[in-house]
């Protein structure tokens, strides 16, 4: 993420990276750098896996490597732009929140199918099915479309803000922002709210719902980039967990769209999402 | 392959394949095509399975698509190119031959490393092998690297011109053109060469000495295209048949690269392509 000013500090005019996949067809993957305030801002770009092992190949056989580098990539000045979000009202609690969501942008390549397309859709998928089966929680289920994850995060950083002091009432933010592969459960990141200092055992037992769909692991974890803010402040944080098998070969290229999203693995990160998100807001 | 004259005669302005891969990275695939002689001569193109999928998707609802094509592919004069040859002259019967190689040209998108780079170098180092061994087999095992398989053959029909009468004295011509994967034997088109009846028993026993490397698989087949042109003329045809693992995914493709050559495999190929090629021409 800062290769480029460092290599900048050492003297490069510009810096390539390998594309982080396990599987390529000559795809680079896009991604997130950083420019340190102290070294030059040189151009950086992602090259494919094939082109990073073959300028190796050359540079160990002596040869010296030449590269034409044309790149389109500037910055533009800040634009506005906005999360979006709907809930269903608790009934008991209403001032109680547990947030789900996923992120609305993507990186330009591809259509962000999986990230986070699918993370988005199954958040939404999640509380129309409530809605659908006549259910009101006793505490509020909102969901989230984080905006600018990609890119800054800032509208995790904007949703904390806006929640202002209403944040030491959210009891839990799960975020699915890993593929919609097959889920095998959720990281979870426990927080400091208080009354909910057991809210491992409680994932856990809720996680045996989801054992019909193989979804019932709940792990120690991190949760994800746009709840950060909140787990900053002590809200428990979930992260959606599948398999991960293909979602790296997809992240962040031109190949991520809507056809790599098998709809009975989306159906289950649905089900996952609606299950967790559910039943911690409707628990005693 | 005609898609594009067949979609001018219903009075198409230009023809999109999808490509044929088991599974894409939205590589499109490049192919061959060809006109008929009496429909408009329309551009044509591959997209990306990806993309074909998407517009189906548009069209099946309803939507009506629109394609910006905008291509550099033209013809070029016809201009000299060659085949490349070398040989073992064999210790008996020097005018009897076996033909053993690959294509040498490739499509421009990669570095052609499956099709055929992997296929002209195992049959090298096959012969390579042989010399390195102090082997001289009773007839001649003439390597060739075939030029323009990919563009309409002309390679082999060079060849089999320039061998001329002496095209009744090849006993077997054996191609290896399906990628560098792990073999597991050979296909063959037994031909009609006198004395070679019984082509596929000698085959199936040599195919015995590959057992130690799981490829003594002979099967009926039809070779490969460039000993098309000498099978046509009764020499019996071999091509080299691999698991055909991923081959499809790189075929035609940017990323058909030779990182993509497994040397395991590569030498497992070579073994193949010289032992079949030197007990064939050193049958008593």
């Amino acid at each position: 993420m800062n290769g480029a000013s460092r290599a900048a500090h050492f003297g490069a005019v510009a810096a390539l990276v390998r594309s982080i996949t396990p599987h390529s067809l000559r795809d680079p993957h896009t991604g997130m750098m950083q420019y340190s305030a102290s070294d030059p801002k040189i151009p950086t770009a992602a090259v494919t896996v094939e082109d990073a092992i073959w300028i190796h190949r050359l540079t160990q056989t002596g040869q010296r490597v030449r590269v034409h580098l044309a790149m389109e990539a500037h910055f533009e000045p800040d634009a506005d732009s906005a999360d979006v979000m709907g809930e269903i009202v608790g009934r008991e609690k209403p001032d109680e929140v547990v947030v789900i969501g996923g992120h609305l942008d993507s990186w330009d390549v591809g259509q962000g199918a999986h990230d986070d397309g699918g993370g988005v859709m199954a958040a939404l998928e999640a509380v129309a099915l409530m809605k659908k089966l006549g259910l009101q929680p006793r505490r509020t289920i909102r969901v989230v479309f984080w905006t600018n994850e990609e890119n800054g995060g800032r509208g995790g950083v904007a949703y904390r803000k806006w929640a202002g002091l209403q944040v030491s009432k959210h009891i839990a933010a799960i975020e699915m922002d890993g593929g919609a592969e097959k889920p095998v459960g959720f990281d979870l990141a426990p927080g400091n709210r208080p009354g909910w200092e057991g809210i491992r055992d409680r994932a856990t037992a809720i996680g045996e719902l989801l054992k019909p769909i193989d979804a019932s692991n709940v792990a120690p974890g991190e949760g994800e980039a746009d709840i950060e803010p909140l787990m900053a402040e002590g809200v428990p944080g979930f992260g959606l967990r599948t398999v991960a098998a293909r979602y790296f070969d997809y992240h962040h290229t031109q190949a991520d769209t809507f056809d790599k999203i098998v709809p009975e693995d989306f159906r289950r990160c649905t089900a996952a999402m609606a299950v967790m998100s559910y039943v911690l807001a409707d628990w005693p």
